[in-house]
């Protein structure tokens, strides 16, 4: 396969790319609680200690700690109750000495309590006291300020894709409001003369428009707006009319092209009107998916992608989605793997990446890796599989029974 | 820990509730295009072979390959060249014996073609002749009428979880709209008197509400519609009147209890006041989250949570989340996990099962599992992680170097 040895590495054709853009998306404000898998724009450090207050941890009795020095079931110390403490309220008490306070899980410790006795380590003795069966050491069953986070602290860090225990950080210190990186916009046109709409009867030699749908799919799934502006057919005037509307609405551009040669002609000549510096590459040492087209139009990225389905989904994983984590300023997240023994030998060619498409199985306690063999214009190809495993550039092919990283779909 | 022991571990608290479920909720029609992420109600059988034509996987000449028979470089075939196949439409031509026709990637097969030879097996010839330098065997190059998938097979099993791929899939046989699983909505309520809303300014004694976030995100990433009623001050009859409004516009209700004993026991009370057979269990053998209540009324499941955030979040992953798949009808996922060695030893109690926040570390390439340390209380504690580590219920722990598996959050 000696066609792949002057063409770049995926990695290397990413780097290409991302090195012509401007950066990221300005940011936007949006509502902390609306922010589930947005990309924060900026670090963000704690306004306040949290908690803010000593707080008890368990259901029990305020006490001074060394009031209760020496207390074990059979000589208890006895301490006489102070009250109650009711949640949500600052204690109006003191706490004296030799007297202890009856407190709620979450409840703030009085002024001079310094831990708390779990309310099984006590007893009731005489009205208004309590017998103390073991002893408690200062700061006890108390969360004390700030043992969550300090204020000043950076909590969250500049890219974090938030998840559901971010927002519920960011509430605990009231931050209601965020700034977060704009959602990029991904321009999916279609294009070959033998492309339907999915909703057309379909006749001999046609076929329907898969790739506006699954890659719609990829692109919500890293927070991009899909935006799909149909099938064009394969003449250059029209390709280019809605490239150009494309690229002046969206923040990216991704042409699937039609299978045939032609339209990848098309294609790139399309790619390098729309601005400068035009067509970074065309082709990358993948398989599948080598006759990908990189372009940068005005600060914009677009994309020339395979007309077939498998290739298409390929090539958007490895570099359409890490475009879109760029463009958001996102944190470079390692894909999900998991290690599984592949069930069989992966031939490949040294010069190119491959990738193989394989379901997970589970047997004996063990995960296994079973190669989904097709051709990368069978959609059902990436239907019966789980993940994929990637061979390497300078690999010979993978063998049965070796443990490989598979990247989950 | 023998508080533990009388109490029911998590996986048969939750088959105790899912057994008192009336089962799924009914589906409905959705397109397509908009159900990623959504649950197919019934299994789906492909109306049509796909490729619903011979394709040609290849630019190069369609032929019959007995034509091509013993053609080598030194020694090729000569064939006449019978006009082009237009992409998208049906071949005017059958083909002729020693003829070819120029055919591009995903075009048509003529009539009599059985295979293509690729454009870098041939070479022109005299006008309206190519050489064929390499011979074909029937079937090169060439996509056979279903071989993608056949008519009346099941593609899609009834309950999946429709991935990009799947979507291409139906759209690929014009299966534009399909019955899904209604989205259960989940009715949230926070409670206790130190309760405030984010946006509130807090004074000493005061907390604001985590869970209702956190929980609503958890929610949402499996499918779910997240309804906040905000939050329920400690007393009975208010709690009693929002939960019952709750229960009767969702189809879930789960109240994240205030941390104090007196929120539990109200919550208790009026979860089993909503309707038969009301609450099923109160505790469950698991850390954190054992004050977790389990109720089933009216056949809607009602929960009521841990007041704690972490708690929370860990009961939700490991009960509500799949009562939510449970309504969906959901095919059984596991959850994504990753192997990792365990930096430091974790102690356990037998007869509950712990769930251990770790943060994933990558070093010298092994992937490397710490245990995050934090009490219940502290939210950060899983923002500082990346997953939780089970320890089974009858172990006492694990030990540094063991290797685990990591459930990612």
């Amino acid at each position: 396969m000696t066609e792949f040895f002057t063409l770049l590495p995926p990695a290397e054709a990413l780097q290409r790319l991302l090195e012509r853009l401007p950066g990221t998306l300005p940011p936007e404000s949006v509502p902390t609680a609306a922010a589930l898998g947005r990309v924060l724009a900026a670090g963000i450090d704690s306004p306040a200690d949290l908690p803010a207050f000593p707080r008890s941890s368990m259901d029990g009795y305020a006490v001074r700690a060394r009031d209760t020095f020496g207390a074990t079931p059979s000589l208890p110390t006895y301490l006489k109750v102070a009250g109650e403490i009711r949640m949500g309220s600052v204690p109006a008490i003191s706490l004296q000495p030799a007297h202890a306070t009856l407190i709620h899980t979450g409840g703030m410790l009085p002024e001079n309590a310094d831990a708390v006795v779990k309310v099984e380590n006590t007893q009731p003795s005489r009205e208004n006291e309590i017998e103390i069966l073991k002893a408690a050491a200062v700061g006890e069953n108390v969360l004390k300020v700030g043992e969550d986070v300090t204020r000043g602290t950076e909590i969250l860090p500049s890219g974090l894709r938030l998840r559901p225990q971010d927002l519920g950080a960011l509430m605990a210190l009231g931050i209601t409001h965020i700034e977060v990186a704009r959602r990029p916009s991904v321009a999916l046109i279609a294009t070959g003369d033998e492309v339907m709409p999915p909703e057309a009867a379909t006749g001999p030699g046609q076929v329907r428009d898969i790739n506006s749908y699954t890659l719609s799919g990829l692109v919500a799934s890293v927070g991009g707006l899909p935006k799909r502006y149909g099938i064009v057919p394969d003449d250059l005037a029209s390709l280019k009319n809605t490239a150009e509307k494309a690229l002046r609405e969206c923040d990216v551009l991704a042409i699937s092209a039609g299978s045939s040669a032609s339209v990848r002609d098309i294609t790139e000549q399309v790619l390098h009107s729309l601005g400068a510096p035009g067509v970074l590459l065309h082709g990358v040492a993948i398989k599948p998916g080598k006759p990908t087209i990189l372009a940068v139009a005005n600060g914009k990225p677009a994309f020339g992608l395979p007309g077939n389905p498998v290739s298409a989904m390929v090539i958007a994983r490895i570099l359409l989605l890490p475009t879109l984590h760029f463009l958001q300023g996102a944190l470079a997240l390692d894909a999900t793997k998991v290690s599984a023994h592949l069930t069989r030998n992966v031939a490949s060619a040294a010069g190119r990446e491959d990738h193989v498409p394989v379901r997970i199985l589970h047997r004996d306690g063990e995960t296994l890796a079973e190669p989904v063999f097709g051709k990368s214009n069978l959609i059902f190809t990436l239907v019966r599989s789980d993940g994929s495993v990637t061979v390497p550039l300078n690999s010979n092919g993978l063998s049965q029974g070796e443990i490989v990283d598979v990247r989950l779909y």
